[in-house]
């Protein structure tokens, strides 16, 4: 793992360090840097649904974490506004997936970061978060 | 719980059963109809992210689950094309949420379903799906 | 055309009247609320993209001045922020099109409205637009 | 104006020289490729809103032209299903903005393609479409 943060202790890994949700689906923070970040996760049992594929949430979440990496690879505390996410190839048991978070704008408190998410070199969904940075004293509030 | 299918079994009902990944997150149906759909779920330890509020994504699959019931109310097998979402209010620990989804409009072998998510009488998140029909042989592939 | 605010000059027939982009696609505003307005627009001749059909992007223009009268109709200035359109049906020379905006949440200074855009009974269009509002020193700001 | 494809007349020269809709707003082909397109557009009165800056319609017509040229530039037939804009900067009159279209997945008869419209050196809005392929037969139908 890298990280783009020459002083202090790295935000990102500090984030997921907390981060019982991305953890607990066993997630890697694979590499961090300024506005990038790249997290994988197979897909276990639990994540298929009742199509026989994986649950297309379980894919939305591992793109939400790189995003997040991404986003919160700056210092200040900033959470997802929202995203979109276009479903392109279906995952199955075993899956291992990588998604590659990427930041493509910035203005004011607010970013847009695109997310690829690959199985080996073949994309299976695409991404996009609009992030909002918030103030250390409201971190605990809703980003509007 | 409703539904609308006269005839036969009830595909959202056979479908939830199959899912393993709605189920084993304490997702239930609470309501189904005829492109119509209300998920409940409430926000668990495993489910929190590093900002002490619950990861977007958890939010999302409650929403997309919503939507899948929604969406394959009519019988043929329908998938999730992609999904757009707007986080409105941080979810915690214990929040009892309920997803109802509601179909907007259907075209060919499409269809957008609005998913409202809630935690009691406060919307905590809006969801838009995009869905796609697959045909019984190809249920196992993408939905392009 | 009615209008929801009881007390003062209508802020969205206001807005509409300094408006030359949609006056002179001959856009009417006819019908406007609290979180609500109804537009239409005929299809002309310069609207006509090389596929023989309306460009797609006269038809979000109309869905976004519904939006704008819609989220502006409570006051205060409000831009949009964003917006996702899905195109449902093709849109032709002389089709007399309708978008109706309605409010599905307010938060903060953030606002979601939905437009859907009908020739007749048939939905061509489905808009989502997310808003937010700027402070009257900052009306000629972005809205980050 | 370059252009990847070598075989042939120039699709998306083409299609351009039938689209009144987007010469009757003086856009102009910068430059095309395969899945790549860069179109320039001045602001002019007409596109200006009742907040004294450009409607965020022209600002997505413009990226929806770009990402037109974009994914006809293989050839086939192809049209928006759909797509998601993010306004950045306000824009004003006499602003001259440029969209440049990049390819970012291809699947089936679908594509996702990103644009970024620019005034100068700053971002102004980021849109994301949704490609379909339709059959030349059915190049007059909706892409359901």
């Amino acid at each position: 793992m890298t990280n783009g943060s020459q002083d202090g202790p790295d935000p990102v890994a500090r984030m997921l360090a907390d981060d019982l949700a991305s953890a607990s689906l066993g997630m890697r923070l694979i590499e961090s840097g300024a506005g990038r970040a790249v997290v994988a996760m197979r897909i276990t049992e639990s994540m298929i649904n009742g199509h026989a594929v994986a649950h297309g949430g379980y894919v939305f979440l591992l793109a939400d974490t790189a995003f997040a990496c991404a986003c919160n690879s700056h210092g200040p505390v900033t959470v997802a506004a929202g995203a979109e996410i276009s479903f392109i190839a279906p995952v199955r048991l075993g899956d291992e997936l990588t998604a590659t978070a990427e930041e493509r704008v910035r203005f004011g408190r607010s970013g847009i970061y695109d997310v690829t998410v690959r199985r080996g070199d073949q994309t299976v969904a695409e991404f996009r978060g609009r992030s909002r940075t918030v103030e250390p004293a409201f971190s605990q509030e809703t980003p509007t």
